[in-house]
């Protein structure tokens, strides 16, 4: 199924180009410094439950497009909000997924899945309805052994650094139990605070209590609440944090003056922020977390511009997560600049922007981290995680902002299986970029060589200081 | 002039494999499930009137161009608003467009000229100023022949079925005369219904009472209204029509209380709306035609975004549709919700979306139509109605929202005899972007042969239900 | 290191298109309408200071990509608005930028600064830092010798006209000791009146003024004001202009009452307009403007949507253009009608248009251009003076403008020695877009010939009427 020469430019010449250029990377560790696998995958390294389990009902990239062509969410066993019944027969929903494995077809889905069949689990025969209990059996028998344990597929994946994603709520239990367990394997713990610094969180003014119980801080003070952040960072740090993240509606920040500040955080406590409020806080914040970055060399990363929940039915039905999230324009040139006048020109600081609307790569992000010292831009995200989305995002940015103001790629997934073939998408569109350039005369092949490693490997590994 | 390889891929190997794909859907049945073809023609099966009448004065594609450089509207015979005079010499028009010829290169308006020559008229030599005369005659001399009468082009084009567009207020007398000739043509209806869901249309109120009249239904109340529209659908699904049509200068739905509604429809027929109640009304008519749609299986079809009559002096001296209308900047997501939320998990209702701002396919509609079961993407429409425009609408929607959340080519076109020409360019687009995938290793070649048919022929036919 | 085929296409029979087309037109001269070069250059014919005044200190595109990777500006002898310490070192400076050469991989000065080395400059090592000493003596010896003195370089570079830009208040004294000096390189000027008709801009009020000392006319009135710029134009007109210049932040176009435009003109010169007010003024200015141009023949230009000086602390420690001019998303379709209404249709007239937003090409200034015989499409620009910028210009602007709404190349630089590089990237790009049309069967091959010659040198002569 897999073509050794996929996703490198078609002309011959510049297809070999890019073949050599893969060559060099194609082994490189992974890096994945942004990410949300469970870590405690890691800490009890069990088996995986199933088959569906591991590939389609977790993962709404894949139940998503079942669901758009009409099959129901419950037949796919997707949790109901209510606790109605909905499918628990791992082999039933691996059959309607295999009925449907057209519907994938042009999606990087589909890639990652072939990939992870035939590579992970050494599946020769394309899925389909035909072979639907034949692939289920073959999967679940692998899943008993023990070269198929999370550990193991760690280290056969030749990760050598993954983040997950936890909120300051968090006790890290699961990352302590990693540490104590003896195991080597890196897996780090990102501080992901929105459910402490977002007014609109569910239970806001009960996080921060609780945030403050955990620090012995007076987190109803502005002062206290920010040491309690500093506090809790610190203590991410312990398990090998480097980065915070931060998935706002919008890409607003504001530097206001103290006593603003902790005006708009006392009426947030109380619960009485008008939206506008709330969005100002939140952008707020984003200034706070920087200002505490260059304090302890956290990397900052913004996710803005996803519409949250789209379908009031579905949030109803089944609640967030379920592929209704969908992308909506994003001004970054207002939005960032009081962040970027705040801490823009600071050169210790990495801040890190991703963006779900592309037409900002060429017109605002690339000459924004074409000019400011601490802004650096995230790779291709999510519905850009592919093939046209990565090309796009390379052909848009570099000419403005070069390669170094990029920081090589991360998968952003709790895919695990797709972690491999993420990965190796990203080398060979790359490794198909730089040849198309070294082809047109717009780089050296030496050159092309380097900056294949840097993508690949070298820079998620320095902008992340990994 | 037309090369037999034209719009493949240049690399020798993909174009083989477009190449291939292609000749399995040249032939196909065309399906236009919309588009703006008169019924006149096919009713009275009269010969057209000379070449001028049948390629330039009534296409704004064509006259648009000619008059950007500067050939006025009245030496191409285009009517004037005051009945002021215009050339009515088609000779005359026909050499200025002869010697402009050269402002095409490089437009679709070309391709479907050259090809309509030269396939259609069997024309050997260019069109230029020093051949104008010679192809005037050879087209004039055609148009008397009974081969190029409506019916035998209609036969000749392998036209399976087409839809015309008519108001709720027309009788459909052509397509009664079509369906009373006996003639086999499959010539169906579509139901839009602007002058009568717009409160800024041209005379509103008479229209709504009008639209009473000829349903004995009492229009003066919001429920007679909405039953009025439920006959008038009921008349024009016995001519055949699976879908109605909405053009409205933005994608704003709104599902209002049917209260609120009323209020607001007595509101429009005393013709006291401001714009954003007007808007909101439209808005909400799409709701209620999507319910109508779930009760009678039409297909509704949403057209937003162009700013129309765009030049207040274009308008006064010649009214619309003269290629003036200019395409906007459209939101969806926030656009779209209240009729998702309302009716966009219905798998038996099929919402198809046309955009004219490119920026929102990968961005938002590409996510929503891969989200929600009822909606689904309409192909690249009128100014994308090109091989640039094709390729980027693939390249841009499928990884996200797959191949069978499209619907297959239509032309939307009133130039009959562009529509062969129309469909042939999309036929070998859409094999070019199959046969990239294929020699990147993203679809296998015989999922290819499947996808090219279905995106050629059977999408179209399966989402239109003709 | 530049190889001949490079930016053609790789497909080898498109590249050979290419290349046949490429050598038709890649001797011929260079027309340069629109740009920022010195004309003190040409008046004094002085030898350029040293490597680094020439290719590094004045360039924001190249002191901007050094600073976002975290080099000070002051270690580039970038000047401090208070005047304090910078490096003055040439060889010091020269010395980082060849140390930082692998930030420009992939980048359009990449491809200029490595064009200008090898072919005005006969370098063979390539930058680096271990080469940096040796570099800047050669370029240093060369500067001393008389062939590279503005004038030998101008001839050299066989420009055939250039024009610079000016402000009304400049006596365009370098231009009159050209003129007088006898030499007969066509260097001519254009009207760039920011400082006369934006009340935002410092010292409106004082520079209105100054105006009407200049020309004898009472500038406290608007018709003195009016009569003002029509006496400077036609003062420019004695020095070769042929265009005006218009740097609006937005696109607005207004088309007022004399006595609003009066009124609001009166309230400028006291300083009390409000944003939206000085906006508006703006806006109508243009309309003005265009209406002397449909008096004296000039071609008005409106480059809008960049967001200038968006950062705080550079714009208070070194001044404007330094790199922080961020594009924004601009409407035209909403933003242009009052300007279109006014004159859009006027034969005659010629307004050429500029984008930093991309995504406008298609939605909104094709189908603008299209239609409206004034209006007509600005190149690639700034950002988008790139080869990826320069394709996907073609690719979204061809098809519903085609080539002859589009006003061939402009370089817009005040980098001397880029002139000749970027031009050869334009011409390259644009053989490239018209081989891949001939390859796959949109354009004949004599066609081609035309164009080639038509987008590299006779539009840009005949738009600019030069």
């Amino acid at each position: 199924m897999l073509i050794p020469d996929r996703l490198f430019p078609v002309d011959p010449q510049t297809r070999g180009i890019a073949r050599e250029l893969y060559q060099t990377v194609a082994d490189k560790p992974i890096i994945s410094p942004h990410g949300h696998t469970d870590p405690r995958w890691y800490a009890e390294n069990q088996p995986f439950t199933d088959p569906a389990q591991l590939f389609i009902t977790p993962d709404h990239y894949v139940f998503r497009m079942l669901f758009s062509q009409g099959v129901s969410l419950e037949s796919l066993g997707v949790p109901r909000v209510d606790g109605g019944p909905t499918e628990t027969d791992g082999r039933k929903i691996w059959r309607l997924f295999a009925e449907n494995y057209h519907l994938f077809r042009g999606t990087p889905s589909r890639l990652w899945l072939d990939h992870a069949f035939e590579d992970v689990f050494g599946m020769t025969t394309p899925v389909s309805a035909a072979t639907a209990d034949q692939s289920y059996d073959h999967i679940a028998e692998c899943l008993t052994k023990p070269e198929f344990l999370p550990r193991a597929l760690f280290e056969r994946f030749n990760i050598e650094a993954i983040a997950t994603t936890e909120s300051p709520l968090d006790d890290l239990g699961w990352h302590r139990m990693i540490r104590d367990s003896g195991w080597q394997g890196k897996v780090v713990t990102a501080y992901r605070p929105d459910a402490v610094v977002d007014p609109e969180f569910d239970g806001f003014a009960k996080n921060v209590e609780q945030l403050g119980h955990m620090t012995g801080e007076d987190c109803s003070t502005w002062e206290g609440y920010l040491q309690a952040h500093r506090i809790r960072r610190a203590y991410f740090k312990e398990f090998g944090a480097t980065s915070s993240d931060h998935g706002h509606p919008t890409a607003r920040t504001e530097n206001l003056s103290a006593s603003d500040a902790a005006a708009l955080f006392a009426k947030a406590l109380k619960g009485s922020c008008t939206a506008g409020e709330a969005d100002a806080f939140r952008g707020h914040m984003l200034t706070e977390m920087a200002r505490m970055s260059l304090e302890d060399g956290l990397v900052l990363q913004i996710h803005p511009g996803s519409y949250r929940n789209h379908s009031g039915p579905i949030m109803s039905a089944f609640g967030r997560d379920k592929g209704f999230d969908i992308p909506t324009r994003t001004d970054y040139v207002r939005a960032l600049k009081p962040l970027l006048d705040a801490v823009g020109l600071e050169k210790d600081l990495t801040i890190i922007v991703f963006t779900l609307d592309e037409t900002s790569y060429g017109r605002e992000l690339a000459p924004l981290a074409g000019a400011y010292p601490a802004l650096k831009l995230g790779p291709a995200w999510w519905f850009y995680d592919s093939p046209e989305g990565m090309r796009r995002f390379r052909e848009m940015t570099t000419e403005t902002a070069g390669f170094y103001n990029t920081v090589g790629f991360n998968d952003d997934t709790r895919a695990f299986c797709s972690i491999p073939a993420r990965h190796d998408v990203a080398r060979r569109v790359d490794c198909g970029f730089l040849a198309t350039l070294v082809a047109t005369g717009r780089l050296s092949e030496g050159d092309a060589y380097e900056v294949a490693n840097d993508l690949a490997y070298r820079l998620a590994k320095q902008a992340y200081r990994l």
